[in-house]
């Protein structure tokens, strides 16, 4: 996985089929300047801190077919940490 | 997911048995020089931003047998953001 | 697969269903300056040296349901090699 | 997908079980100094530009037990392209 | 698949369950300083220079429940390769 900081909202009207509900967010990895898109289920705002899968076990997540997403925010991540 | 914008299509009329009907576009993906080619089914013009997943989500997305195509167009991004 | 040494947890409190019992780890990619996280379940601590494992093989190792994890801690590293 | 020109062929005598009738080439991807592998059942020659399929998509592909190939010549891309 | 040469072995006796009988080879990817970690069933040694296969496709070589590994080499390079 990787940790991530959630920049904006990605909208896109025109899609294929199978999107399940939810929102894809603009992501930029923690350490880099590189972004990329996650799709997002828990209603995470920006700026949030997050940690996300990528790949098809971003899509196996789901039940039902799987939708084409190759990554997923499956968490917020503590914004204290108790280590 | 990666945003990238269409740069144009690549043409291969010997190919292996299983592409289903669409197309192969060229795109350059959002804030880098780097390239790839990306399989299309909607109809997506050069110059449009698109939503792109990656890897075997994509090939699963289809129905029927599993074609080898390792990029989707999933959805072209809306012009006006409405954030 | 890659080696890594553990730097540290990573706490999701609010995440999707579907986490195992385990831990996220922290890692540094042996060699570079790259992080990633790494799902657990070996009890591993902090300065261990580990391999991983990523990709969709670390949510197929589970049983039952495919977890949302893209890498796992599948070893261990022994702190002096009999090579 | 990448587009690739094929620089070579890779010969291996001594190999695991399930490697399917074709041909292992080694391209260089277009616009990079980078090197890798694919396997061919079209039968392409040194110098011709490919597409080139990659991770499990490519042995998804192949009809019976899944080869062990991580990346496969979808296609040959034609030389006039008719943009 | 890429090619590369191995440089030495990675021991784990503190693992998950499922790994199966082999050795873990550390090898550096040909044209780069890059090192992963490869799964081997072939006996190879040290020195020997080797295609590997990446992701999923390594795991799901294997007969029995897929083993989390992510890297397997598939072969020995011919040393003298009749080009």
């Amino acid at each position: 996985m990787i940790t991530a900081t959630v920049t904006g909202n990605v909208w896109s009207t025109r899609h294929v089929e199978g999107i399940p509900p939810g929102a894809f967010l603009e992501v930029q990895i923690d350490g880099t300047e590189s972004r990329l898109v996650a799709f997002d289920v828990l209603g995470t705002g920006v700026g949030e801190r997050v940690l996300i899968a990528q790949g098809s076990v971003a899509s196996g997540w789901f039940t039902g077919p799987p939708p084409p997403v190759d990554a997923l925010v499956i968490g917020s991540i503590d914004a204290t940490p108790n280590k």
